[in-house]
């Protein structure tokens, strides 16, 4: 049977884009939230997931990051990392300077503001749900106007591409995770991601656990925090590593992690993307 | 001349609360935005501006790190942290099972989810731009409908609150900064908020800034990262220190990250809030 990998849609959207590359010849189907995802995933509704989980700009997806702490069942088995390349689309023959209205997504407004003013001064900017749903907005629309968004919605809604690439910062990547009901094997250049939590906001829990990842030789790529819910200073550190969790010093991490923190919950070890 | 406090508005929001509570007796003037209240401090229109930062269950305020971050000469110089408690607010004589529509921030809708769904189910809920904004549109409009908002916004409105703390975790608080063209002398119980980055990802950079606030006895208060916008792997680390940066441990770890990190700053020292 075709594995079924389901993503933040609608289709159109960079999320579609890394599952298409993700998974080239699986069906791919189109969900309204992260937490649907997350949902198809734990129903076994499909085998695999594809969410957004950081962007360089933007920094950490919040939601991703609770939805995971809160899924026990529900592990990273995967990443990618894609250029965010925002595209001017407008209907065939449409002319750069009829464009009254120019609809995106707030973040890829906010992405292309200094292109817009540069551009299109004083042309009325609109907020969608999705880049795809502006490019829907423009397709049927009656007016002459634009929409921000990608190459492959261009072509879905059956849009010209005006100009490429006018997104302000030319380094904008956002990181996608692979979710699925278990994570990866071995592969040799893995990384783990885990988070963990203390009942008390001793001084010097958080750095008994830096150390003992220094100690092992652990490199740690990334260290988060997100509340607990309980109470302002408490948190959970959200951290990766280099390594498999079945490589000996990681599963050393782990067993500290189990003796010294108050809960912790390994999300998962996948192959680094490269 | 009477101080002139600037903060994130309008009127009627949670912001203003604190900003009353900070200086019942100062001048307070509401501003669009976070960034417009930073621009009120650093064209020197306003002496201290209050802005939210950290809110117990969706974490930091990235919009305010990030301008702190951006803005070199915005200090903190206070802080505050204030129950989040929202309620449900009604034109006079409107009844619960006549409403037809509830209007708030998307935040708020959000965080009395469980409530709105136990008491209204089936009945529309709108997005406002702010809770303040909600009360307003029931103030004028034709229908029977409610906002959830501050007991603050039904006393500026005329509305009667036909319910108080709606909300679905009682444990709700957000914690405001206090900011201003400098920080506060010391004054026996402060606490210092700081951040840094490293020009190269090289393993152990990180832990060595917390094994030197360990060596120094320093309890390390949070820990949050925000992304450079320059590569996904590089972060500026953001901490909250107990103490004082004219205190000797202080010193000696500002010190030491003068040296040992690429980038560093001192977002300033302040009483702790008790």
């Amino acid at each position: 049977m075709q594995k079924l990998v389901a993503y933040l849609g609608p289709e159109g959207t960079f999320t579609e884009s890394a599952a298409i590359k993700h998974s080239p010849d699986a069906k791919l189907k189109p969900y309204p939230s992260i937490s649907s995802v997350v949902s198809a995933i734990t129903d076994g509704e499909a085998e695999e997931g594809i969410v957004p989980i950081e962007n360089s700009l933007q920094g950490s997806v919040n939601d991703t990051l609770d939805l995971l702490i809160q899924h026990p069942k529900t592990f990273i088995r995967g990443e990618l990392v894609l250029p965010v390349e925002h595209c001017l689309l407008v209907k065939r023959g449409s002319k750069c300077e009829d464009i009254r209205v120019i609809y995106s997504h707030p973040q890829a407004l906010a992405q292309c503001r200094n292109y817009l003013e540069a551009n299109f001064f004083g042309v009325v900017t609109v907020a969608s749900l999705s880049t795809a749903a502006a490019a829907d907005q423009v397709k049927n629309s009656k007016e002459i106007d634009a929409a921000i968004g990608t190459t492959r919605a261009a072509s879905l809604y059956g849009l010209e591409i005006l100009e490429k690439r006018i997104q302000d910062n030319q380094y904008n990547v956002t990181r996608f995770a692979v979710i699925g009901p278990s994570d990866h094997e071995p592969t040799g250049r893995d990384k783990t991601s885990l988070c963990f939590s203390f009942e008390d906001d001793r001084p010097g829990l958080l750095y008994g656990v830096m150390k003992q990842f220094a100690d092992l030789e652990i490199n740690l790529g990334k260290i988060e925090s997100r509340p607990t819910g309980k109470s302002l200073g408490q948190y959970i550190f959200l951290v990766d590593l280099d390594g498999h969790r079945a490589g000996p010093a990681v599963a050393r991490a782990i067993e500290y992690l189990d003796k010294e923190t108050s809960w912790f919950r390994v999300f998962g070890s996948y192959p680094r993307y490269e």
